[in-house]
């Protein structure tokens, strides 16, 4: 077969199993999510290892899926802005810098904490707490639209939040870094400051007012899907402005994206073709690969005991942080515990600050495993944790609502009601 | 910057490009598909050569763009069937045989006259009379598509002569690999012939016993774009059979496949997404590959002659074949001549047969650009060679049709009609 034809397999197989998983998860009172992440680990190297079976020859194909998949969660992300109003972000920022701070600085300390009672040196401790900072916001994005509470004031809370702490990982990352290359002085750390505020100043100036006047043009030219390529356009630009003016993360970009296209006369035009889009091809492929890119034949027994520690602290570390950030930001205890579970999950973030740790000495291979466990078990744990928290108040009120609703509509419901 | 971002850029550009230079064609009262192919001969090695900049640093970054481009022509070509009643192509058989058939052998015997005066070996004159056989219909579904058209007589004949092409070429393929290695019997051809069969014979069964009931199981899933992701997984699956089982093009097997979905229930749930995701996304990444992968630099002054020989054939001879085949089948002059044009743009199926030739020293390195400038000019010729031949037709009924319907829903105004 030539690669395309084995791309085409493996993309047949991955979105098929992706959709009987997500529909065997909704069965079983879960959200999909949960079922296409344990699909993927099925299909990943811990089991099946479908991409390297010996039909699939082309060496390209896993990185193929992984940038498809990669188009999914900027899409997710570009979806979940889409669904805001950037007014009730703007009214939540109290809560999105507690909890964000909190749920950064928290877990670090705790995180350092095991790093020092493992008998690591003091840069590898702190960089260890530093790993399990950061918090990877799409699988909690995706569970949030499909319990229809994205809108909630936990909802909003948690995006805003996951913004603060994109920024505070990435500032304490080039502190250590700046510290490893010789010594903390203000010009290593300032242009990491002013390259944010100058992405975050560029992209809300264009999507506050150039993007509003572009979209009524835009929304009547006589070209086939005009609005919807536009807006994909104008993600993927946020996306790679996000990473390569702001050094923040691409998803942290298209969340912005869709937050603008929110305020225009597209939002209508676009919204349909986006899912179709995301949910149709492009998001269950991210989520089956988040699974794939997991190998549980690295867990080590001699390392299980900081495993365990990592990955406790990085729970209970990131529920009490953002939890208390929440708490004083006036919300409930219930509120404070689903934001603070919102947050536990770490995805790909954690992995990419855990790599630069291990090139630059500070993680040593042994504890690399502890770090990708905890970056499975949080992200498995999330949805359904999740679930659990919002089910108790939903089934006071309409029971049937999760099942009822299709996950991909939750907009609708969440306007009537306000 | 990563390969994932530099291909979100490159992304980013070639969907900006396409849009912008399809707007500009239909303003100038060309189908928008002539100016994306002909902003992809802009962006491609000829001119810019985009994907070799130097800030593209990743080598797989060309083959990705083009596996995108490749999703794309698949969903191109299943959106083609989908607009199709299976009853109306059954009426048709007559005239896609014919045309089919004698507009494979027209050009095959004076592409070979070509090949005799330019004095090659027998063989070979034969061989560039074959790679001039092979349709490639997926420019002029389009176009026909963009016109309203596709449902015509001649847009149903066009189709069906374009799987009978893709039939015929194959064969005869077969039959001179066959006669290269050693002598043509009945056990070299033969199993091309039952593949072939045995494929047509599992999709068609497939679509037309199980596709339904499957259908409407589906189409009351709980799960978020069930529908479409059933459709692109069946559709993957009919796109790799058709290569895989059938020894056929993986476009003939989507087209089979839409054709198919056409008479389930879930027609009307999958048409609005696959718009989306197409139009939206990968069928303009399509159409600017296929410009990207000219390049103008390969043309040489010392076989100009052949060329220009090569593609007045390529040209004459299958508007002369296909529409003499449709006028055997009790189709107009003018509707022949449709139908003619329609079959004159040859793509990559060209092409491969062409790169056949070459490794099997049939054709020699210095005829190959001359296949490739034909292959070009017969593409770029065709969309604006269907529009004036439907114009005059058109402006005469309802002039302004072309432009105030959007390109995506033809097949409304179609049935309205009807």
């Amino acid at each position: 077969m030539t690669p395309f034809l084995q791309f085409v397999l493996v993309a047949a197989i991955i979105l098929f199993a992706a959709k009987v998983a997500g529909y065997v998860s909704t069965r079983l009172g879960q959200p999909s999510v949960l079922g296409e992440l344990l699909i993927g680990l099925l299909l990943g190297p811990s089991l099946l290892d479908l991409i390297h079976l010996h039909i699939f020859t082309d060496v390209h194909l896993g990185e193929f899926v992984y940038e498809i998949g990669e188009l999914g969660v900027l899409i997710l992300m570009f979806l979940a802005g889409l669904e805001l109003h950037i007014r009730d972000f703007v009214r939540n920022t109290r809560v999105s810098f507690f909890s964000g701070s909190l749920g950064v600085i928290v877990p670090v300390a705790l995180g350092a904490g095991v790093g020092l009672l493992a008998q690591m040196p003091l840069d590898s401790a702190l960089f260890l707490g530093l790993t399990l900072g950061a918090t990877s916001v799409s699988i909690s994005a995706q569970t949030l639209m499909e319990l229809n509470v994205l809108r909630s004031r936990v909802g909003l809370g948690l995006l805003g939040a996951a913004v603060f702490d994109d920024i505070l990982v990435i500032l304490f990352l080039s502190i250590f870094l700046a510290l490893g290359s010789g010594g903390l002085t203000p010009t290593t750390v300032l242009p990491v400051v002013l390259r944010m505020v100058l992405f975050l100043a560029l992209s809300m100036g264009f999507g506050l007012w150039i993007l509003p006047w572009l979209s009524r043009r835009v929304a009547v030219l006589p070209v086939s899907q005009a609005a919807l390529s536009f807006a994909i356009v104008i993600m993927l630009v946020y996306g790679l402005a996000a990473e390569v003016v702001g050094g923040m993360a691409a998803i942290t970009g298209t969340f912005l994206a869709g937050l603008m296209f929110a305020r225009t006369p597209l939002k209508a035009q676009i919204e349909n073709g986006l899912r179709a889009l995301g949910y149709g091809f492009f998001i269950p492929i991210f989520f089956v690969n988040v699974g794939l890119a997991v190998d549980l034949h690295l867990i080590r027994v001699e390392t299980i005991w900081v495993m365990v520690g990592v990955i406790l602290v990085a729970i209970v570390g990131k529920i009490l942080g953002a939890g208390l950030g929440a708490r004083l930001s006036g919300y409930s205890w219930l509120e404070a515990l689903q934001l603070g579970i919102g947050m536990v999950s770490r995805g790909e973030v954690g992995l990419i600050v855990a790599t630069v740790g291990l090139d630059n000495g500070w993680l040593s291979r042994e504890i690399f495993p502890a770090i990708v466990t905890m970056v499975l078990v949080t992200t498995l744990i999330t949805p359904p944790l999740l679930r659990a928290t919002f089910a108790r108040k939903q089934e006071a009120s309409k029971p049937t609502e999760v099942m009822t609703n299709p996950p991909e509509a939750p907009v609708e419901t969440l306007e009537s009601k306000s």
